[in-house]
């Protein structure tokens, strides 16, 4: 069965709630952009592909029953929902990547109806879910020449269709080498506190009939240590032009263990997650998360005593010479990135 | 309020049953060997040097009402009585010593009738714990110089009054260097699958009043990495005589990022933990947990698909290199571990 994470349908975003699985594979429609704001907050929907996506059909939801009738006040408009929706989840580079895609259509159609600009947001949008598809495949393809043969494979959070709109980045490379036939084993970290390892990618996985291993976090460092893991690969929220990541907290630790152990660390993410305008992770904005996340598992009895303090970023920062190589639709990206990564974004156009 | 994690009392073993914190403290009482057995099995005792205590007072449990007349009649229940003990929880050095101890004194007065026997093993059992008690404040005076005020302290799992008889070993240290005015913070990571750390050590940590804070464990990393953490210092299930050490899974994850980061990473264990006979870490028999610790959190609702593979080790084992220092009763070993650790344990006796 088919299934595509987010799409416009019946006039509304229609996404899976992901906070159901994998008990329930439930589809939910969105209307407003309030309850947009929710669903993307309770992690309904999360994934920074996924949220560029979001962001997309989100202006347009938006922006769709507009009363403006100039451009101004349109464009006025347009400002506070980019913004609005922006102030959800800071470290999504996709998020404003997308939104400014959006702005731009507008902005090169200043001289539109408002009936018309709103045509071409949903255009817009369409194209982006679209374009991000093919840009999974493409990267999986580049991505899969990395795998080979009897890998066993580690990874951490979901960077598979939930992530995106329908195939995925880091598990999007796993899916293209199991198609070809490679015999691989994949390891996937169960990712505290939100679990989105257990719940989400092995959810994936089965589905593809992929040998599928759960484990503790922290369980990454003796399975390697033993000789078990061939490869480490993740996905990213954000990457800054000298190749920072900001990806899913836990990321950094898988990255020293590489390091350590000497096996490679491979981050796949298309070029929308790319910020030139980043200079390194330092300036990566990281998403603090909710206390109770962390002490209470699923809004069930807490598991620790009350009144501690708890540390919880969503994210966290993998400095880029911990990477062995950054894929993407465009290519495989190698050191050095400060020089490479400017190369390849720059091969088509400046601002895709 | 004090609290004893382990006694005997009214002709049967008292506990806490830890998996009832940090919601509601609750004793148990246990008066047959098969209901022990399930006890430490199920967590309800767990620390090595709880688990030390909990045999010595298993093995007087399981023999104090034989009908044995004769010395080796005795001698065979009592191996018997010390085979189903060890059986349970194949890590923990502290079951086998004190079983040894146990056994020892019972060869050592052949002579005395049955009875005489029984009393001596009740009086051998007492003297464990006593000694096990005094051990913990010795070794945490000792180790308690490691930390300085201000210290950021990172600690894994138990370690502390739930894992000893009542002061604990890393926690210990903890105790004793805040009760010297140190102004320490410690952060502690919650441990999955079964999150001693969350719902153990955060509450031993409170009700002393220290400032306390819960990290999921892929976080560590973070907070070493942005200079957030001092030092390490966790408890140890075995200690080979190489210095490697088993300790509960997560340890060595924290001796990897701590070498990587250059801090000084500790551990804390009575020489009672030390296993002599053991000369590295392949040697230390890993416990395997069942999978549904991993898949259901507190047998709740599962987390993950059903029917994907789980990998769920107990412990791992942390090689002796990236340990800066072992705190004991008897002192501080340093490196060269292999020459220092002999010197120490043959400091008083060969056996202890």
């Amino acid at each position: 069965m088919y299934i595509q994470t987010i799409q416009w349908q019946n006039d509304a975003i229609k996404i899976i709630d992901q906070t159901k699985l994998p008990n329930k594979l439930q589809y939910l429609y969105i209307r407003d952009l309030v309850s947009l704001w929710q669903a993307i907050r309770m992690m309904k929907i999360r994934g920074a592909p996924a949220l560029g996506a979001a962001a997309a059909l989100g202006v347009y939801l938006g922006l769709k029953d507009s009363r403006a009738r100039q451009f101004d006040e349109f464009m006025k408009e347009l400002g506070q929902v980019i913004n609005y929706i922006g102030s959800c989840r800071p470290t999504a580079r996709n998020i404003f990547w997308a939104s400014e895609r959006m702005r731009t259509v507008v902005l090169n159609h200043k001289e539109k109806s408002v009936e018309k600009l709103k045509r071409l947001l949903y255009q817009e949008a369409k194209r982006i879910i679209q374009e991000e598809k093919l840009t999974c495949r493409k990267l999986s393809i580049y991505g899969q020449t990395l795998i080979r043969d009897k890998d066993r494979i580690l990874t951490i959070c979901n960077a598979g269709i939930l992530a995106t709109i329908d195939y995925g980045t880091a598990l999007g490379v796993i899916y293209c080498a199991y198609k070809r036939k490679k015999r691989i084993k994949v390891f996937v970290c169960e990712t505290r506190p939100l679990l989105q390892g257990a719940r989400l990618t092995t959810w994936e996985l089965k589905r593809r009939g992929i040998d599928t291993t759960l484990i503790c976090d922290a369980m990454a460092a003796t399975l390697i240590k033993a000789g078990n893991i061939d490869k480490i690969i993740t996905g990213a929220d954000r990457i800054a032009s000298n190749g920072d990541i900001a990806n899913k907290v836990g990321t950094y630790n898988l990255a020293v263990l590489a390091k350590y152990h000497k096996i490679p660390f491979y981050v796949a993410a298309p070029t929308s997650t790319f910020d030139l305008d980043t200079k390194n992770g330092k300036d990566i904005p990281i998403e603090k998360r909710p206390d109770f996340e962390v002490i209470r598992l699923f809004f069930k009895k807490p598991i620790a005593v009350s009144g501690i303090k708890v540390f919880n970023p969503a994210f966290d920062v993998t400095p880029y010479k911990l990477i062995t190589a950054i894929v993407t639709e465009r290519g495989i990206i190698s050191p050095p990135y400060h020089k490479n990564i400017l190369e390849v974004l720059k091969k088509k156009d400046a601002f895709r």
